[in-house]
């Protein structure tokens, strides 16, 4: 039996990650501090807020779980960079790991952040050998989560990996993103204002990122693992592919945003744990997950839902 | 107006900081998750288990306090190594420092431990240049205490020190530790067997400790402050300045206990900044302060307490 607890279970990773650990035979508890009402059917809800006092023992009490793909955190776009949001968060889910432990998991895997790199260090950021210096309590808490649930894990008897996620886009991503804002603006036929774009990411379709930690938690890589496609792009390739798509290359008017005093000129992987270890590599190119990305927005637009 | 809420208040260090605080004129709110009852009537008294759900977030309501001296851990002699104990006091503690910044708190001042530093560097262990590592995860959770709470005072307005605690020994003290263990077995008329004991270590008498966290809390530095007497001495000196109080040197075994593996061969401060800059010393020598400690035990054993 393989019965996984996912916390967070309708936000922008974890709707997508129901269906690949389904096909990985997982039997699946889906948290989420939301409604449960109309969720995915498949999986069995369990309405929690994690914040919540005793809200992590009560859940991991009730879902059994002998895995555990914990993705719920803090989230809401900007604020959560340095917000004392995040302090909770971090309390939460020492809580709750510590909870699965003592209750016989067998293996974890927790969303970190490429913000909990040394964003002046050299690039690409290795796992082995990148230093981890947050710039944002963002950064801070999941790189403290790290160190702490690694180091109790390790005496628990429980094999923890930590999936490092870098740029990610797709359905349900928040409207003010990046990939987003500049869809939505050209859907609209609206000027799309961004930075110079010359700034390097790694860049992944969040399913293809639900489907690499649905990987890491189904084999035995343990540690943290970086989360992208290997390939970094500068943020106006991107912006001039939905342009392109979207014939709004008119509309794109790259520079018109000053460069934000802490964002980095180069913020990207190395992915030959992911790839060699793991042995995973995305589905989807970044031209394929952009017009998915795309497609998305339009029905929503259509829809009426994001104006 | 001062109002300290100090945790811990009846344990081993915090028993011995109402004095010192009152002197400068803190009003006192007193936390303990023992028995309030028959306490020193010059603080209020909450009966607060800190791990209870919510725990936290009611104290400071209920305390209202412009400061803070968070001195409550988990401490069970051996067991506060690695015990899983200590994650739900990681969380209980960010938990408490974020609920204290909410609710307009002002200076903060924090138990940390020489557990954080890296015990294979070279000695003395400088809050500057020794890097922080830590072999035990009450010395990681520490650490990550530190990194969060450092990265959310800054922003939230909250004056931080954070006093790193190295050896000490007094009233009160767990029975199987060090200092005691050898004090009881001489006056048990038994032998006392220990270590080589050629370890370096640095000593305080906990009344020492908690009038430096006083003194912290009352002053205006901020990062982590080293605790210590600057006097490293060897555990050889120090058991044999106990034999010769008490006419044991030859109930003493020096040799008889193997070193454990994890035992450092030095653990010692540099104690410029708190001397300099924090502006305090040590009121008792170490012969002083084990004299101190001789005559408590043989008082408690006196009394039959400590057979």
């Amino acid at each position: 039996l393989k019965r996984v607890l996912i916390t967070g279970a309708r936000g922008f990773i974890g709707r997508q990650a129901l269906r690949p650990l389904m096909q990985r035979g997982f039997e699946i508890v889906a948290s989420t501090s939301g409604d449960a009402a109309n969720a995915d059917p498949a999986a069995r809800w369990i309405s929690c807020d994690l914040l919540a006092p005793g809200a992590a023992e009560r859940l991991v009490a009730e879902a059994r779980p002998t895995h555990l793909l914990h993705l719920a955190w803090y989230t809401d776009h900007g604020k959560f960079w340095n917000g004392r949001e995040n302090l909770p968060w971090l309390a939460a889910s020492v809580q709750l790991v510590d909870a699965f432990a003592a209750a016989g998991g067998r293996r974890a895997v927790i969303a970190g952040s490429c913000a909990e790199y040394d964003w002046s260090a050299p690039h690409p950021c290795r796992e082995s050998s990148t230093p981890l210096r947050p710039h944002t309590i963002y950064g801070t808490c999941k790189k403290a989560l790290l160190e702490v649930v690694s180091a109790h894990a390790a005496r628990a008897g429980v094999a923890l990996a930590w999936g490092r996620i870098f740029l990610l886009h797709g359905p349900h991503e928040e409207p003010a993103r990046f990939v987003p804002s500049l869809i939505r603006a050209m859907l609209a036929g609206q000027p799309a204002p961004m930075t110079c774009g010359l700034q390097q990411r790694d860049f992944l379709h969040v399913a293809d990122v639900a489907d690499a930690f649905a990987t890491l938690l189904d084999g035995a890589v343990t540690g943290p693992v970086n989360i992208g496609s290997g390939e970094p792009v500068r943020l106006l390739d991107v912006a001039t592919h939905i342009a392109r798509r979207l014939d709004g290359l008119a509309l794109l008017q790259a520079g018109a945003l000053p460069a934000r005093p802490d964002d980095p000129d180069a913020l990207y992987p190395d992915v030959a744990r992911l790839r060699d270890e793991v042995g995973w590599a995305p589905r989807l190119s970044l031209a394929a997950g952009l017009d998915d990305s795309i497609a998305w927005w339009r029905s929503q637009d259509t829809a009426g839902v994001a104006k």
